[in-house]
């Protein structure tokens, strides 16, 4: 079987769902461990993680680079990959980037729905693109392998972050928005630069990322990636299921809210629903994969396209990103 | 004599400073205690100011309300009062908004020199105005009386502040761009919405504020006053010295470098000159604003136009502004 890396889950992690993973064969989870934390609440979730690889070692363990996937593969576990989005675990302080990378943190959004220190989020008005702290950060996180992730970004900021960025970047979990336009899907202008500067998009399966939402059919979830591939190479496509297993309605509410207002923002959702919607029935956890795995293949992907959609392609660039760059010379002064 | 109250000053506070404010016979100041400090740092630094309080109560108490200024006045010492240059302290919390006015600050700057989560700052290449987060807080410190500060901000911010707020804001430290076309100054656009709106300008000696820095002449100063009345109305005037007495030239790098960058930034000044730059002869600290208000009659002024520069128009506004909105139901839904 090829590898499985599910590039973005959100879930209320559970013994079950670290027992799903197993039976799903997946190798390794981008798991998100901050929307609105701060540092020292980022360090807490860390801590809970930590408990979790002691209470479930023949289970999971931290993955840290591209070579825990094969010790996952090898030791039948399944490697649990750090990543934020948002850049508020880093506060205002671009030390901080680095501090969490040695945590572990392997993907960082610039910014979630609304405007942040570093860029903007697709939920503001106007979007100035990438902010003088932004362009220090992204320096940064190009330094000591931290991925830059624009799932959540407005579209000048995503295509500033790209340029700016010495190394690819990724959308970790969001669809072609040809397919389907909501706010959170992406033109073909940012599909065809991430695919020019080498970067990677996590196919999402967030019934709001999807064409019919929780009624959409595998079948149309895949002739989309055929044509993904199509504009981008398939070698640029893997998985980012966004999935949010098992959380109450109230954690939706909090992933749009935050503490940056004291009313409700529905976001994706709206007031009549203003909850986490339903799975489509051929993905409904980590058990589903092999679904997904013969849809590509029923519309005509080959064999070793499969392989790299369902986790080759992610490995490939976990091995490329999450180390240091080579020794760079900033120059001295800000621009 | 008429009420004197600076609305900004950074100085390495100290006995000799409270005491050279009693011998200018200033009744108020309105001290900057943040400016890239989170939360818990600007609450060490309010823990700095209770202890001065307590060391030093013949020369200096904490401020709170207009009644403070009066009080400072009837008992012969200077009312305290505190304000931040950036949202840091409220870090991404809509929440401490409240707290910190509990505390006692009185303004808030929306932006620094960088973007921030509310506000564009002066130094950023784009403004695209307030952001989402930046219209529910605005409410908020109206609801609370925390007065919005637009001295670092951009333009289009501060244009935009300004409408969106329900009470009048506060520049608490700049000059006109019509006598000094500095970054830092504000043009005829910002004068004019300021003037209409009721809000105040604090008039800055901050020599890279000046026409011609440290040489500026007190005539030069007061004549640019005149002019500012002119356009404004003689009673959205105010001074805000933006002194920072005694500071070391490490503090000014700090207040442009922060945390953002591993680099430097000159900010106002240049690789030449990237200190703190001399004050001129005639406002070298607290004891010389005897030389501006001179300075003012020297160019016309009445009695009680300097009355109202000197103090008394910042008194209208603390009395007007630090106090609790009439209640208002907030729609429920943020837009």
């Amino acid at each position: 079987m090829s590898y499985r890396i599910d590039n973005l889950q959100y879930a209320n992690w559970s013994e079950k769902i670290f027992r799903e993973m197993r039976e799903g064969g997946v190798d390794a989870v981008h798991v998100t461990i901050a929307y609105h934390e701060n540092f020292r609440e980022t360090v807490l979730n860390m801590e809970r993680w930590n408990r979790w690889f002691e209470q479930f070692p023949e289970l999971i363990f931290q993955g840290r680079t591209g070579a825990d996937v094969r010790r996952a593969r090898e030791t039948g576990r399944t490697a649990i990959f750090f990543g934020f989005q948002n850049p508020s675990p880093i506060e205002d302080d671009i030390g901080l980037v680095e501090i969490l990378h040695s945590l572990g943190a392997r993907f960082m959004q610039l910014s979630y729905n609304n405007q942040s220190l570093l860029a903007t989020g697709c939920y503001e008005a106007e979007d100035p693109g990438i902010t003088r702290m932004g362009r220090e950060v992204i320096a940064e996180m190009n330094r000591v392998g931290l991925v830059i992730d624009m799932s959540h970004s407005a579209e000048r900021s995503t295509l500033e972050a790209m340029e700016i960025s010495s190394r690819p970047i990724a959308i970790t979990h969001a669809n072609p928005s040809f397919w389907h336009p909501a706010l959170r899907n992406k033109s073909d202008t940012v599909l065809n630069a991430l695919a020019e500067s080498g970067g990677m998009l996590g196919l999402s399966l967030y019934p709001h990322h999807l064409k019919d939402k929780s009624d959409c059919t595998l079948e149309s979830f895949c002739e989309m990636i055929a044509r993904a591939a199509e504009m981008m190479g398939a070698d640029k496509l893997g998985i980012g299921s966004d999935l949010c297993q098992d959380q109450p309605d109230s954690i939706v509410e909090w992933m749009r809210v935050g503490r940056w207002t004291k009313r409700i923002d529905y976001g994706e959702g709206s007031a009549s629903a203003p909850g986490f919607p339903p799975q489509p029935d051929w993905f409904r956890d980590n058990r589903d994969f092999g679904n997904i795995e013969a849809g590509l293949s029923a519309v005509g992907f080959s064999a070793e396209e499969v392989a790299g959609i369902m986790g080759e392609n992610w490995l490939r660039f976990y091995d490329e990103s999450f180390s240091a760059a080579p020794e760079v010379s900033l120059p001295r002064a800000a621009e």
